[in-house]
Formats: C-alpha cells, sequence, structure tokens
C-alpha cells in the first residue's frame, strides 16, 4: 500500500495551468500533486559566445527551489554565492532533455532558456519542470510561428518525464516526497512521444536492483509519460 | 493622464490570496495589479548566533526576482554568484519594515524569515513584499498563538507600504512599471496603521523636489496605505 | 542634553583639506568632528560597455571603512570576498547623489568614479562622504576645464548630504556615533544648493515618527547643509 | 569498425598500480587505455557536522581533471572559483557509488575519502575513477583491519564502472575520446560484483533509443564490469 | 643619475605620525616619501581556532591601496571579490616579518592585527608598510603594558624594511615608482635592529645579478634600515 | 646529522621522466627525493587581452598539490572557492623565474603555460616545479623548432631552483619536510645556468640570520643547482 493510497501505476493529479506570467514568450504553471513548477521559455535573438556564427541555436534550462517550497525552510543559493551540484544537475538534465527534440538548425542564431521554479515541492520537481518546459517552449515557438519569426516548427517531439522507484519491495510510479525519502530505488526517466528513451536515469540507494528491476521502472515511466503526454496535449491545444 | 488611465490618488487592484503554499506556516500571494509577489513566513526555533541567550527573537527578509519576472529575462543571482545591491537593500528595508511592528522580546528565542519571491514584475514590487510579508507574519504568528507557542501576541501594528512618485509633474500613487520608469521623483513610504512612519525614502530621479512635494508624496502613501490595510484585514480575518 | 554638550540644531566642526593625495584628479580629506574621510575622484576617458556610443558620460560612487576606522576591528571587505549590503546601498547613494547635479551630457563619453574611504568613523560616514565627493568631484572637473577637455561646465549646482535623528525624544542635527546608537530615528538628507531635495531617507528605529517629526528632520538638515555649502565653497575656491 | 580497431564488446587494456602516492591510506594508479586517474583514499577519525554521533561513517568522493589532461589546456576550477557542474556530478557519482558497497555503521564514525584526479583523458573518466576509487578504499580498509582499528570488515562486495554507447549504429563497450565525441547515446552503468546494477544512467546524444537499446548496453556493460572485477581482485590480493 | 636627484645611497625622507587614527591599540601614518602608508595594530583577546589553548599569541598582517592610491585608479579588490596574489604575499610578508620580533608567548592568547592601508603609492608600499607596523604595534603593546594587562615586554627588537634595486647598473637604495618601473633587479630586506636578517628577498626584472650585487644590495639595505630604525626610535619615544 | 642521513650539501636523487602526459606540448614527472610533480607546458597561439598586438609572447605557471599529495589531506582549493595566498605567491614565482630564461619577442604572439601539480610532497615542492617546468618548457620549444612554427629558440639558458636551510646550525641543501618544519631559515634560490642569480628569498623561521648565512646558503643552492641542469641536460638530450 503506498502511504498515498495511490496503485502502483498511478500518476498524481496532473494540471498545467498556461499563460502564468504575462512577460515570458511561454509559460505554465505545471502541477503534480502538491508539486508545482512554474516554467517560463525567454526568447533571446542571440546564442551564447562559442555558438555564434553557426547557424544554429541553443535550448538551455535553469532550475531553482524558492527557500520555503520544501518542509523546511533551506537557505537561498544567491545568498550563499553557489548553485548546488544537485541544482546544477538538474539544469544540465533539463537542458539536455528539451534539447533532445528541438532541430537547433531549424531554430536559428536564438536562444530560448527553459527556467523552472519550484514554488513547492512535493517530489519529482525535476520530472515536472521537464514536463512543465516543453509546455512552456511550445507556446514560445508557436508565437514565434505565428509573428513569422520561424518558418518551419524546429520542436520533433513531445518530451516528458517522470520518476519512478522501489518502495518497500514495489515498484511505483510518480514518487511523492514520503515515498521518494523511503524508495530503495529510485529513477527519472525522460521519455519522447512515441517510445525512444531521451535519459535514463536509476540509482540504488538502499538495496541495489537487477535488470529486471530497470525493465519494470522503465515500463512504469512509460505508462507515466503517456499520461503527460494527454496533459501537455491539453494545455497547448 | 496616467497611462493607465488611473487618477492620481488611485491604488491599482489589490488582492490577497492566503495559504497559497502548504508548507510555511504563512503565506500569500499578493498582486498590486499585475504584480505578483510570492510571500512566505517560515519560524524557526533558534536565533542567529550574535543574537543568542538574549530572550529576543529576530523577523528578517529575503527578496528574489524569478528571472522572467520582467519585461526581459535578468540573469540567476545564484548563477552569478552573489545578490545585487539592489536586492540587499530591498532585502534589509523588509526585515527592518517588519521589525518595527515586531515585540521581538515576545516573540522569545525564535526568528522568523520572511521571504518575498517575485513571479511578476508591474513595479512596486518591494512595497508590495512587504504588504505580503505582514500577512504571511500574521498568520505564521496566528498559528504559534493557536498552538499555545507564543502566550502573547508579538506583533503591535499592521504595516504596509506602497510607492509614490512624480510623473509629468503630478503627484501619483502606485506607480507601475511604465510610470516608474518615467518619474521625476520616486518614492516609497512604509506606514504603520494609526499615522506613524516607519521609513520614508524619496528619491530624485530626472527633476528635484521640495518640502512640499515630500509631503503630497506622503499623503498620497497614507492614502494608499489605508487601502492596504483593509486588505490585510480581510485577508487575514 | 546631547553626550556632545552641542546644540540640537548644531553641526560638528567641518574641515576638508583639499589635494590630500597627489595622483587623483580630485581629492580632499573632509571632516565631521571626528569622523574623516578621504575623497577622491578619478576620471576616466570611457564609460561602461552599457553606456557606450550615447554620448553621456557617468558619475559612480565606491565606498569603504577601512578595518580599523571603528571602535573595534571589522573584518576587510576583500578578504570576505564581498561588499556587504550597507557598503552596496551607501555606494548606490553617493552615486546618485553626485549624478543629481552632473549633467552627463555635458560631461561627454567619461566616467568620474568618487572613491569615498573612511579613515576614521563617528557617526555619518556616508553623509561626510557624498559632502566631500562634491569637492573632489568640483576639483576634478576645474582641471578638465582649465586642461580644455571640457568647454562647458557639468556641474549644476552644489550638493551635501547631513543626518539628523530623533535622540531622548530631540531632533537633533548631525548624529555621532553615540547619538546614533540610540536614535530612535535616523534620517539622512541630500539636499542641493537653493532648496531642493535630491534624497530624503528617514527610518524609524526604537520608535517611529510622524509627519511632523519628518518635516523638523527636513528643516535641520536644511541648516547643516547650508552650512556644508559653506564649507565647500571655502574649500574649492 | 571503431576507430580503435576494438571489437564492440572489447575494453581498453586495464592497468592498476597500487601504492601510488605513499602518504595516502591507500591509493592507486588506474589506466583505461589512455586514460590515467590517480585515487587515493584518505581516512579522518571524523564526520562531516550533521553526521556526528549517529554511530556511522561516510564515505565521500572528489575529482578533477589536471588542467592539461586533456587535448586543449581546461582553465583550472581553483582559479575560477568554483567546481562545474559536471565536476560536481562525477563527485556525487563517485561517492553514491562506493556507499553502495559500504555498510556504514561497520566503519564507525570516520570518514573515507577518496580522492579521484585524472592525470590524462582519453573518454570514460568517470568510471575509471570509480573502479580506482574501489581499490584505494579496499586498501584503506585493509590497513584500517589489520592494525585493529576496524574489528570487521564494512566493504561487502565490488563495485566497478564503466561506459557503454552506441556509435555509428552499434553498441560498443568503453568509449574512448573518438567514439564519445561522436556516440548517439552515451551511457554509464556502475555494477556490483554479482549482478546487482548500482547506478544506470544513459543519455541520447544525437539519437534517442529504445529500451531494446538500452538492455544492449546494459549487457556489454556487464562484460565489462566483469573484466575491472578481475584486475580489481589482482591488484589487492 | 637617480631621477629624483637623490644619491644611490640615499633614503627619502620619513615621517612618521603617531596616534593618527583614535580608535586603533596603536597607529601611525608613515611617509616614505610620497609613499604614505596609514598602520594600525587591533588588540583581540583571543587567538584564532587553531591556535586555542596552547598559551601563545599570535602577530598578523593586511594590507591594502586604496584605489586611487596610484596613478591610474585600480579595482577594488571588495568589488572584484577576492584580493590578489600580490595583496596576499604581501600580506604574508608583513606577518611573518613582525612575528620575527614578537616572543608569542609573553604575548599571551591575544591577537594583534597590524592594517596596512596604502594611502598614496610611489614605490616601496610594502617595506613602508612593514617599518610602520612596528610603530603601530610598539605603541599598541605600549599601552598593553601600561595597562598591566601584559606583565613582561614581548617585543625583542626592532624591525624595518627597506627596498633597493639596480637601476642603470647602480645598485640604489628606496626606489621610487619610476626606479622601480625600470630596475634590473628589485630587492626587498627585512631587517633586525643589530643585524639580523629576517627575510631577503631579490628578484632579477630585466638582467639577472651576481652573489657581489645581491650582497651589494644588502649592504645598502642595512644603512637604509639604520635610518628608519632612529625614525622609528623618534615616534615611540 | 640530517634526519636522511644526507650530508649537508648532497641533494636527494633527482629523476626526470618526460613525456609523462600525451597531450601536452611538453612535459615530464620529475622528483626529488620523495616529492613528485607533473610539469606540462601548454602552448596557446595568442595572449592575454593586455598584451596584444606587441609583437611579444608570454610565459606563465600555475601550481597545484593535489589534496593527498601531503601527509593529512587538504581540502581541494577549487571545493573551498580560491587559491591560496601560498599557491598564488609560488605561481608567481614559477612564472617569473622561466620568464628569466625566455625572451618573450622571439616567442612571438603566443602564450606557454607552464602547470605544476604536486603528486607527492616531500619538501622543496616549487623548487622541483620550476626545474621540472624548464624541461617542459625545453620540450614544447623544441616542437615549435621542429616544426617550423618558430625560427629562432627563445631559450637563453637553463634555469633551475633549490631549497636551502640552516637545521640545528647547519647551512643544508635540499630540505625535505622533516628538515623543512624544524628549520631556523628556509630559503629559495632561483639559478640561471652560468652564475648568474634570478630570485633569492631567505625567511627567518625561528632564528635570524646574518650576511655570513645567506652566503652560505646561496653557495650550497649553486652546488645543487649544478646538479639539476646536469639532469635536465640528460632529459632533455
Amino acid at each position: 500500500m503506498r502511504p498515498s493510497g495511490r496503485a502502483p501505476d498511478e500518476m498524481r493529479a496532473i494540471t498545467i495551468e498556461t499563460g502564468f506570467t504575462k512577460h515570458a514568450e511561454g509559460s505554465c504553471l505545471i502541477s503534480f500533486g502538491d508539486t508545482r513548477v512554474l516554467c517560463t521559455a525567454s526568447v533571446e535573438n542571440s546564442v551564447p559566445p562559442w555558438m555564434r556564427n553557426k547557424g544554429r541555436g541553443w535550448v538551455t534550462g535553469e532550475y531553482s527551489m524558492l527557500p520555503r517550497a520544501t518542509h523546511t525552510r533551506g537557505s537561498r543559493e544567491a545568498a550563499r554565492g553557489k548553485q548546488s551540484g544537485r541544482t546544477q544537475e538538474i539544469q544540465r538534465l533539463i537542458g539536455r532533455s528539451l534539447r533532445a527534440v528541438v532541430d537547433l538548425e531549424k531554430l536559428g542564431e536564438r536562444q530560448i532558456t527553459l527556467d523552472c521554479d519550484v514554488l513547492q515541492a512535493d517530489g519529482g520537481t525535476r520530472t515536472a519542470s521537464i514536463s512543465g518546459a516543453w509546455v512552456a517552449l511550445r507556446l514560445a515557438v508557436n508565437s514565434l510561428l505565428a509573428s513569422g519569426t520561424l518558418k518551419a516548427d524546429p520542436i520533433t517531439a513531445k518530451v516528458a518525464a517522470v520518476s519512478c522507484g522501489i518502495h518497500q519491495g514495489t515498484p511505483v510510479l510518480d514518487l511523492d516526497y514520503i515515498e521518494d525519502s523511503n524508495a530503495d530505488a529510485d529513477a527519472n526517466f525522460v521519455l519522447i512521444e512515441g517510445g525512444q528513451i531521451a535519459e535514463a536515469q536509476a540509482t540504488a540507494e538502499g538495496a541495489t536492483y537487477d535488470e529486471e528491476g530497470l525493465l519494470r521502472l522503465l515500463r512504469l515511466a512509460q505508462m507515466g509519460c503517456g499520461e503527460i503526454f494527454r496533459a501537455q496535449e491539453a494545455a497547448v491545444r
């Protein structure tokens, strides 16, 4: 039995509120249950210096938790003067995941930054971030297409992410904070609509796992991402 | 005529949504028109080292803008590795303003941190932060009173803040971003319910001003804060 | 009765020793009683990148206290690796105050940096800094005019600053360290010769104050700045 | 055909020179072909503050590349003043991987730090680091057992890591730099002797991959780690 | 012929103004010609953590140049966020030099920090700093002896420092900025009254030098330090 | 009697293994007894911004100790976020020493960086670094001459460095860690083949020393460097 009463392959409620902020070219507030992340897409008409004059664009991600997104207040990274290893790891994952579904040549020499700011955390903040970032990116690209700035759509597919883990011996989907704190294994999958994998990361925490365990987690992730793809579709339609 | 069509002494719509996040002891999302700030109050049962064993508590503020709260994306202070002078100035102002209405001895040896994170900016983010922080503080203290942790209420009054300025020769209340960018003088007043001043800051931008100008700005602020006090009262009742 | 025996509207002795250092284009050592600040003006023939090719110049301020300017030694900001919020707040105030009396277009594409280094502190270091910085600036601009580098004088007026406060119920002028530590309200006014206000900042410390209190502080500041204007005039003549 | 002429499931030559430095409690220079990493294990008789008085120890990893370990010189992280996201990600992985085979209670209140410094890089530096760190750890623990400091062996198994990837459509084992730069997918597996998985990370670079691809990479990793386990055994015997 | 017209073994005028600041336990403004350094000694009744409970004290030095002490303005180290290698090298030299004449056991568990802040630079700032720091230290220790805090004098001798160099083939004493910029060799000697050497540093700049050159520089330094010892004696008497 | 049983004028065994890493234009692993330093020379076809368009090159040094090069593990400078004063002092010395034997005009507009990474420390790491850096530089320049990139050899002579000190009253050559920890005086000499001095640094630790002592240390250094010059010659031939 999961602490939340959910079935092992049951996602939390997914909600996506688009246009949550007015300045960004694309934005949404995505919720996986009590985890809520504000995702914005910002378009700049230039690329970082090391990419200039190659006719290609860039997509990157940034991630942060508000200090009191969590049960106990964490110190502010800006005050500490540096981003933690965890933050940097997640930022790199967000950027790689979104670039997996963007044709950077079609994007042209512009950069889109996906800011994922966690307003409230209850497990799965990085997977909600990736899933919401795609929505913000889609909306921003839509407006570039509508204005004629882009002639061809650089987005090749949907991308979504979900966590799974082994909790008290059972593989479960979309862990909340309580499950996450006690899981024997903790995995994050970034999947592309159509069945391909962009990223798989599975870490043993208390107990290790085997090939069979890895496959069972991957199959749960495929179910979860199917549900997220439907929510993304509804949000951007 | 103001760009927004408002009368010189007219505030933007004020909304205060309490309980916006579930982990904080007190929280609200406050809006002054399109300016939206998430304010949370976090209670810790200890004080900073330099205050220990004095039988008194501490109230402090932190402030940040999400990178895309503004028209063009700003870089993240955590990524730059330091907080700007502007951020630090605002943080210090938030802390001082709230401490002006708290009896630190009644609070006992605990610290309350007021985090003000600007989700969307349209002028007046520091004054909305202070006004919302009071609501978050009030809610957090209410729960400490309800649980019996505090025996006597350490909050002595309401505190609110509002900006005013001289725009095209006319003193106006609660500047939005367009007015703020073109004001000849820019002032922020932090007022205490009942008529006292906690803080007055008035800066000449294009043109300087005189004693009469300062008084007219103060009187606008008194009107504006009156309205904020009523919204705070409604929010916490 | 003030600890120093001064009357409520009595400034400390003001001395301004010009040419205190030989390399700077303008310099002075200003004293407000035991508060002593070395102010230098450095002219550079370029402006920061974000201001280039606009035909306008820039005036900026920097501020620091020597570690043992104070009663007990403070750690060196260069050793800590960052400037405190207080330092940054004061630096921003110095820059704004001086820019209030400079026509940046007449200055042309050059930057003048006003360094204010506190050799000894006894209250009022920021106001002495602003008052001395004007003298250093005046001397530097005089040399640019004398050499023909500048054709027209970009300085439009004198600017001076003074602190006031409410000490044991009485509004007093130019607080020294002992008064400053015990004041109920603490204000800094930056005034322009002729009666205009460049900046007013008044903070309640122990007790709050009202409109009448604010006006009384402003009037003391007008008296104090009058005296500083005379000292500045004598120094640069 | 692989650029190196190796078969798809062929590792590069593995060499492990133990006792490479004399001060560390355990050390080795491990080579996977031209990738050479100096691994040292340092024992401290205390744990970080957040772990004290729990009767448990800690194992952590640090990682760095010498500036000219690579084809073109990289700047020194100590000179830049911060560790890159990549470095932090690898450090966290090294620590987690080694902790997967250590019983922290048997270790007692002491910390073992595994420093992995890459002297020369040719692909697979993180996997060589983990594999060599186990040898350094084993040697350090052996000396703690020999001296009677530890009564029971806290190491529960061997751990090793290897990279695999899809190169020109073919899954290959132990990528060198040339292959790594052109791989469609890049994976790192951390395996425990006996068949369990401690960590699986697979990232699509150019093309994405599917479940079948993930399994084929895992099977190559199992072959590669088998070979590393034998080299580790020979080194520590 | 030296640019200044001085004889090869002629020092610049030395002046030492004691009591330049009122808060420090000892202070002086020392000038070697146009080089002017404010030296203060601050006594703290504790030592750094790594020295505690050993019954010994510590003497340390800090050094900084005001931004416009030099011909062209340098950026402020506090603003850059770190101290330069040059600053750190000089700080370490100041501390070592003063510790060479202090019996740390007689000092007891207290620390004296010697702050050397260069108000104006014209060559030889580090040697003026060391020479002035001794005066500040002597005055601070005198007051500790006078108050009975110290029973026995921990200062064992005078210490002074001077620069020498080879300028256009001629060994010269006490280089000013113009000479220093063109010297073939640049040396700093820290000497103890009575003839012993605390520190010798001689660096070839354009041309290298030989044993004979090193000895000639040392003899010039002995002459120069003799003169500084007399100035120190006069200042503290 | 020296702890190592060496005669006062006896160096430790010197070994130089060239080509230790394959990517650098020049590299060696140099040992002075148990002190082992990896030195690499990296050629870049540009110079730092402040040197551009002057037709001259630059030679610079960087230095680091691996965390467990020493008896007890030191924290990593990259993790602490800054280089220590000691590291910066040594880096500056390495750069100056090598520039003393390079004709920067013949080098043309390119920079050679000499990285000295201490793999194992047992006293004398800075002198082994300088001596090994010359070998790496020589090898890198040889390859630039062989490829025709350079037409004329910019290296004018050999440079080597060695430490000496006064240990229990006796001047000794090439101190190991035990001697270094107990020496009364500690000196480093950088000498140029043929008899000239590039740098002399002699510091009193416990006891001070006199002119005679300085000369005796210099003569030991001349003997030691003679031996190093022969080892360098054998290594690069």
